[in-house]
């Protein structure tokens, strides 16, 4: 289904196609043109057409896209079908938000534990997730291998907890610290949520304005 | 000081360079060429070199660049230093974890108040930030008007809160809500954080695999 090497930019692009198509989905919309979709979600039909034709042939000349094959293709390409599992490190604040509110079964992905050190959460469940004392990362690992960790704890400890996580086997990791990773050698891959970086991103843009409608994967 | 439109993935990576380039001034360098940065940064020297074109003549040949310069010239292309006001929406788990965890004041950004609707939480302090009623918004913005509101309550008030949010004056919005805002007509700046956007990137690059040393930002 994939055609070559695909820009990250498409590739960027793609959940936001689906978050959309998945609420059509839910209002009961069959199909739905080029045109159409590109008029909700502010982008160009052709656009539209040309990302999606980087994973093949899925809408049909003057008909269309089917709404369910296109959010079961989208689904696919982005894995979201993998039934995944992910562990926590760092029960704080933050990790308490994603582990309580954030839906990660709607994208494929069941927690099995968290992980922290303070002794007032160790021993405790968020969500029905267990939290066990960080000492006990490696042994529960190799009892219940994680595809990924997802790293909320302090960036002090980041590397340091990145490099056990891919001695003991986790090849994904969704990095909330705000500081790049230096681990390297594994086929690991990380992807970087750094808060600081979309922060001075709105300041740039507060400083030196924007052009309207632009999101922030519009462009090539 | 800019040249022109600048390409919204060169603007993606400046607060990359600003945070590297902040641990060189930590560590007392005094200059750097673009070799010796790309090679710490894992890019090339031309994509920096290019890069920082856009924003003006920072180096020079057979010299490199001064840190603290290029510190001071990036802060201020990012608007670091303008002082902005901003308010927190939503003071749940993600809420609390940005007031007392994120470093808002390096880049230039004061919390003056934090909204909410729970009773438990109305009234008190979380890092020194006040907790008020979501009702007095309005008053709260009239007596002390935010540059920014940071979203963090549930995606299901977002666009009720963003449209308030605008009509009482707000520009900048940073939206942690998970979804796109509909708000429209007003010159606001919205930089969208959806974890489930980076959630996806993430299984996609584990299902598809990723060039090594490629990072979000890196293609234009």
């Amino acid at each position: 289904m994939r055609k070559g090497k695909i820009s990250h930019n498409v590739i960027l692009r793609m959940p936001r196609y689906l978050r959309y198509l998945e609420e059509l989905l839910a209002q009961d919309v069959v199909r739905i043109s080029s045109g159409e979709l590109g008029q909700i979600m502010d982008v160009t039909p052709s656009q539209i057409r040309q990302d999606l034709s980087c994973f093949g042939e899925f809408g049909q000349q003057g008909y269309g896209y089917k709404v369910d094959m296109l959010v079961a293709e989208i689904s696919a390409i982005l894995g979201v079908n993998r039934e995944r599992l992910a562990i926590v490190v760092g029960a704080g604040n933050l990790g308490r938000a994603l582990i309580g509110k954030f839906p990660f079964e709607l994208y494929g992905v069941r927690l099995s534990a968290a992980f922290d050190l303070s002794p007032d959460i160790v021993g405790t469940e968020i969500g029905g997730v267990p939290v066990r004392h960080i000492d006990e990362l490696e042994a529960e690992i190799r009892k219940t291998p994680p595809d990924i960790a997802v790293l909320t704890m302090s960036s002090e400890s980041a590397n340091a907890i990145a490099k056990r996580l891919i001695d003991a086997g986790v090849r994904g990791i969704w990095n909330f610290t705000n500081v790049d990773l230096t681990v390297t050698g594994a086929e690991v891959i990380i992807e970087n949520l750094h808060f600081s970086d979309s922060l001075l991103t709105l300041s740039y843009y507060m400083t030196h304005g924007k052009n309207k409608g632009k999101s922030s994967t519009d462009n090539e």
